[in-house]
């Protein structure tokens, strides 16, 4: 049956007291919206209608995407109000789905569970029972027990001592068919203390038509919980991690500390895979069979070959152009590997040592104190300690290339463009603005020269 | 009606295991004592006594300031015979507040509570309900109920299988009438176990001399946990940090993990500010709107302006001087800034670059193994990879001055005093030690030369 | 009574997803093996046999050590038929301790009291009581209550609804008369749905021969712990972390977040040592007096001596060799100290500076920006910003001696083997491959020019 989305994302979420609107916050390095976008991307509905509000064009420009219908509610008047904007882009028949824009992790099969329980014909309406059910509308059923049908939805401050026992509540989404809610909302009123339209009064008026209305049931409290604060952000967050390690660890990886792990993006893993404590995934990561992160790290859309260890507090942050290490390498600690970075096998790069836009060979090692940018190094090279390749003129970039075997001295600088042949060896202390011949010792340094009678600076009286 | 206030001090703290008294252990950064002294500078006390014991001068010059009054209690004979050694710098009458030193987080509000319930002729316990009050002295009521009057305390050794039920117990903390408080300590006994005087005994008095004994409850558990143990210790911090985030995040941060947060003394943040993982605050620190702090950073008595970046593992501490970080800077990965540290707005300060006292004017960048030290740098400057300003001469520091889009080589030295003029280039891998003029190449560098017949070192026969 | 120990360690632990056997993965940075057989050292044991299965040789390899006797079980039939497999290994009488490799934090006091509960002529079995003992075995007894002899053990999925109440489990561990052990597994059977045979099937042809089957209880359930998962161990890892923390706590250590500690392997602390959090502590180390370890460090086999300050983000690891850091040294942030680096009383090691095989003199300090390899630094020696100890010439490591009170400038280079006598001072920027006379100023500079008519670089057109 045709199924038609709606999201509500229309709320401003004065609680956040933040400039953004309140689905744009980040929620595993992703907007809240675009939590619900993805799952909704895999339901194969005919029409996705995002209602905005607060913050509306920043909101249609963050998650714009092929497909997506945007209807604005302005003024704001109402959960029922912002469906009734949402009715004209909807079809005549068929199912309609509303979601919350704030509520960003219900799972796909949740949804479709709620979808099949309307089946064109039903009120659907997604419930859970919470241990404490405080604040939140109660399904409230004919019968005592869980087995009634829904007569209505009470919400916690108008119910009854009795209402207020039931832990079976009512999350703000449900499935409709769509002609039905059609003529429903339309005929939402007011006349309440807020003077709002309220989605939830629908409820009445199936049971009034006769129309069944049933609840199923999210499996995970995760799946319900809405973004209002701060606070309540954190709080997500906190158990979406718990919950992406635990599939981390569901599938062989070792991680040291699951409360302190973050991953916001993806994370993709070979076999035994250990992960020291308090180390942070953006982006795209792939990490191959042995690989293991030490304490610390921060790892931004990068390729790790398999048995390369990463050394505590080391940065890899490959942005668009993504960074791999070779099978085997040893990284860090303290290494930065930025955009480009390309690490053959069995590469070291040490301490405090930047490496951007280049390519290392094979067991190639600048272990100290050293920045390699736009260049390629060969194999076996060993960059020693403090070198750098001057790579701007204060202009233009430029390349550095360093053939194989070649032992590039101390405190060097490489002034590029620049080439230095297979094997050869730069003096420590060079600064070179020419090519270096292959198998050639080349060196740009002063003569050592001690100066006659010269006396040690004297500590000036103050 | 005149307030006295008496703060408990004088307890060595022996299951501490350490050399400091009990009180200078910090909680958030500041002395236990510290704590109950910054609460009672907002009640307008007229006396503040404080009774040291144990470690009594380290105490006295840790907390020195005007207004407090010390009293030595030598030897400790228990909780009534620290208050009679206060007894005569007290007042004649008005009400006396009694406090305790390893009590840290009592909030003025309950203190206030406190003193209006003693009204100057009650005798007002501060009292609260515990889930699990094994241990502590319940505050036993003449009825069942919390209505009752209080009729005394009983310990928790001391209590009946009944008695052992209540779960309102007593805090340690106190308001009495001063002139009542005067002859009650007077008549303390020691014909106990211990040999001690009890504080609580008056309690008894009270009762018996027909004066009414009220209980006030602390709204927050916190605020009525003392510190006996690292492990107490460690868990008040836990708890208070966990408030301090909370605090924040009501104001708008947005913190990744406030399990990961620790502030050890003031963070004042604008609006959109966003905190990673594993962050530090100390002593006093502003963050403008928009400002983001990486993982694993640790700041310290700093200002950053608005939508300024701070990369993880940066490492700020502005001790005395303190550091600016201007609008929209970048700082970070692995940068530290310290005392005097002056960042212009848009300024980038990259991996493994260290400021000291320096000021860099608007875009200036040091992106890369560099430091500045005693420096004044010009704005859009380019400070080159692995460059030094050699400001120390083994006796004395000296000034180096940049102007205005000057770019240094990478690997230089810059040989304070000196000045580089405006539009200088200074070459890549130069020692300058004389002034560089504005506008031209400035270079110290050897002739590149190609050793002849040169042979590579072999690896020695072991 | 001669004691025999038999250790199960055949499990593959499917649900790991490793290629490691179960037993060599590790908690607290050793082989959860490891530990039990740590324990099992103290108990005086006659024998002690390993029944290993899968991954047999790598387990092997992993635990050797004399007096260990291995058994393999293959194939793998149930924990009677590894039990079958050990009985030639034992001795005729005494009695045998039953462990198990994945469960590694039994403690010897726990083992002790079930072997004397056997006292060679009762079967004991290890039990416990929890909260939650679905999934267990339950011990049953004859009466009620537990004073009641145990009858039998019901397995979870077995048990009737009353039994299932029962929350006394097996803990799959058991001390039981050798003699009577060798009859019993002798008359095992297999006629069960998965066609093993099970050792708890003992206690029914104890009871049926008469022999009384008592239960001792393990005094904390991290004791009963086993290990099946990545998520298993992680949670056992952060159970055993807590009392690794609290027992450091106990001796006076203060810590900032016990949550935020790691500990593998052992950590001997003086009075008033405070570690910040986010700390990591390997191999053997020791912290004197008053030492304070600053956030997010790491370290590993070090000696680290009274009132030194570890700043943030310092990574030590003295691997083999260990580091020594003398008294009131300052380290840090943002140093590494490797294997051999030995820093006197009042050493200074700053931020990006790395030290390897290398001894500092009193007072030494090198505070930016250095590496310091296989060098002899005298007392109170100027280690100037961006200097290089260039020890390795592309095959062999040479050696620098530094001697008392030199003053090295900035971004040196000492090309080792090297001598710099006493007193001397090396000009900033010079690479020295000759020895430095002690007492005077070395350089190795070229002469500062203006290049005439230069002009800078232009911004190539795209």
């Amino acid at each position: 049956m045709a199924l038609d989305v709606v999201i509500m994302a229309a709320g401003k979420g004065t609680r956040m007291k933040s400039s953004r609107p309140k689905v744009l916050h980040t929620l595993a390095g992703r907007p809240l919206l675009q939590h619900v976008l993805q799952t909704v991307a895999t339901l194969d509905a005919q029409r996705t209608v995002i209602i905005t509000g607060h913050g509306a064009e920043q909101v249609e420009a963050a998650v714009q995407a092929p497909g997506l219908q945007f209807v604005r509610q302005s003024p704001q008047l109402g959960t029922g109000h912002a469906v009734q904007q949402a009715v004209p882009a909807l079809g005549d028949d068929g199912i309609t789905l509303i979601l919350n824009g704030d509520v960003p992790l219900i799972e796909a099969s949740t949804a479709l569970a709620l979808i099949e329980a309307c089946a064109g014909r039903q009120l659907a309406l997604l419930a859970i029972e919470l241990p404490d059910p405080t604040g939140y509308g109660r399904i409230v059923r004919s019968g005592d027990a869980r087995g009634g049908h829904v007569v209505g939805i009470v919400e916690h401050k108008d119910a009854s001592p009795e209402q207020r026992k039931i832990r079976e509540v009512y999350t703000g989404m449900m499935a409709v068919p769509t002609r039905a809610l059609k003529g429903w909302v339309a005929r939402l009123r007011n006349n309440n203390a807020q003077g709002e339209y309220y989605l939830t009064d629908v409820v009445a008026m199936a049971v009034h038509d006769g129309v069944p209305v049933v609840a199923t049931h999210a499996r995970d409290e995760i799946e319900v919980l809405g973004v209002n604060s701060p606070s309540q952000l954190a709080d997500l967050e906190r158990r979406y991690q718990r919950k992406l390690a635990e599939q981390q660890m569901e599938a062989g990886v070792r991680l040291a500390d699951p409360a302190r792990f973050d991953l916001r993006g993806t994370l993709q893993c070979g076999q035994d895979v250990e992960i020291d404590v308090n180390c942070v995934f953006e982006g795209d990561v792939v990490l191959g069979d042995g690989v293991r992160i030490g304490a610390n790290c921060v790892v931004k859309n990068a390729v790790i070959s398999a048995a390369a260890v990463i050394h505590p507090y080391t940065h890899i942050d490959g942005e668009r152009q993504g960074v791999k290490v070779g099978e085997g390498a040893l990284v860090g600690p303290f290494a930065r590997l930025r955009p480009g970075a390309d690490l053959g096998p069995e590469v070291h790069i040490g301490n405090f040592v930047e490496v951007k836009n280049s390519t290392l060979g094979k067991g190639a090692k600048a272990n100290h104190l050293a920045y390699l940018g736009d260049a390629t190094v060969g194999e076996r090279v060993n960059y020693g300690a403090g070198s750098i390749t001057a790579n701007y003129d204060g202009a233009n970039k430029h390349r550095t290339v360093i053939g194989n075997d070649v032992h590039v001295g101390s405190n060097c600088v490489l002034v590029a463009p620049i080439t230095v042949g297979d094997g050869a060896t730069i003096g420590g202390g060079s600064t070179l603005s020419k090519n270096a011949p292959a198998g050639e010792l080349s060196v740009a340094r002063a003569r050592q020269t001690v100066i006659p009678g010269w006396q040690r600076p004297k500590k000036a009286a103050r």
